[in-house]
């Protein structure tokens, strides 16, 4: 597979971080540089991948296993893949997409523990070589996003951790981010949205 | 983890085999020799796993791509392991599963291209050293097998199939009895219900 002329940005961060606002701003600016641009997210993107996003924030009664989770938002990250995202960056269009593989590592690897091994290996299996071209990291305390999340009113499975499986998808997606500067960009998103929105501005001058 | 006492039991086969006919009459044997039994199938057998299950035979107009699918069934059999199966073989319950971690194998490797090795590595993360106690393979020509189900009336997006997928999942089937016939045991199902549950009760009194 060649993922050739379209680029996959992706945004990052806990809960209330404000992605969605600042991935609205990011289509807007590719848009005035003159791409066209497909905004998305994760778990999510397409018919079968919303659907299956459903189930991973339900709550059941008979508990979710780490494993059956990682299983899932994979299932739905190879849907949305096929459906949406490579055809979009085949066709040239840039892909702006709220959460991606980093999250899993957060998330599945760091939050609920699964082995490096088998996210790897999952990993290798649905993603192939492609990456994000660029990834930004929005970092807050998990205490204040928490707060903004809830304040939302938009609660889930994931929003109901505890704040010590916060902190440990925080630290890692802050890790994630040191061992690929090359790729990642952490944000302090706990800036007003106008100056994160600016300083957004800037790294897409930089580096698109 | 221990798989103490319980015995698992799996019926495996194409479409319109019989093995839902057989599961009743298996656990009615078992419970004759008075033996507490939990019958489930796959994909499903806990509330979360059946609700992918219906993820999976749905059509969706955007595809299910293989790996999408193999991820499906395994975050399926996941669930249902965690929920229903090891519970039930830990406190000592048989359990008899209609379709297990062969037909994986059978339809998503066989039929769908799914290559060897992702399917071993799955297996691995969501079974651990877990295999049936008896598998019981019921064999029948495709197209027969395909007339029976679609006589039942609910069709899903397996049994609308070519013959030359049903005919690989066939033959991967007939391949895996072959090489563990320890554990497998091939019956078949062309024969009347009766003749069927003879056939099978001698299995089980030689086997377990």
């Amino acid at each position: 597979m060649s993922y050739a002329r379209g680029r996959l940005i992706t945004l990052e961060g806990g809960e209330g971080a404000g992605k969605t606002t600042q991935a609205r701003f990011i289509a807007a600016w590719l848009r005035a540089q003159g791409r066209e641009v497909v905004t998305t997210r994760e778990p999510g993107g397409s018919p079968l991948a919303e659907a299956i996003r459903r189930l991973v924030l339900a709550d059941w009664n008979e508990g979710v296993a780490p494993i059956t989770e990682l299983l899932l938002i994979f299932a739905a990250r190879s849907a949305h893949l096929q459906a949406t995202v490579l055809p979009a960056l085949q066709r040239g269009c840039d892909v702006v997409c709220d959460r991606f593989v980093d999250a899993s590592w957060a998330y599945q690897g760091a939050g609920r523990g699964v082995e490096a091994h088998k996210l790897a290996a999952i990993e290798q299996m649905v993603l192939g070589d492609l990456r994000p071209d660029l990834t930004l990291v929005f970092d807050i305390d998990p205490s204040v996003g928490l707060a903004r999340a809830q304040g939302r009113g938009d609660t889930n499975r994931f929003e109901a951790e505890t704040l010590a499986f916060m902190q440990r998808v925080r630290q890692a997606y802050l890790d994630r981010a040191a061992s690929e500067p090359q790729r990642c960009v952490v944000i302090d998103a706990s800036l007003p949205s106008d100056a994160v929105g600016e300083r957004i501005q800037k790294i897409l001058e930089q580096r698109l």
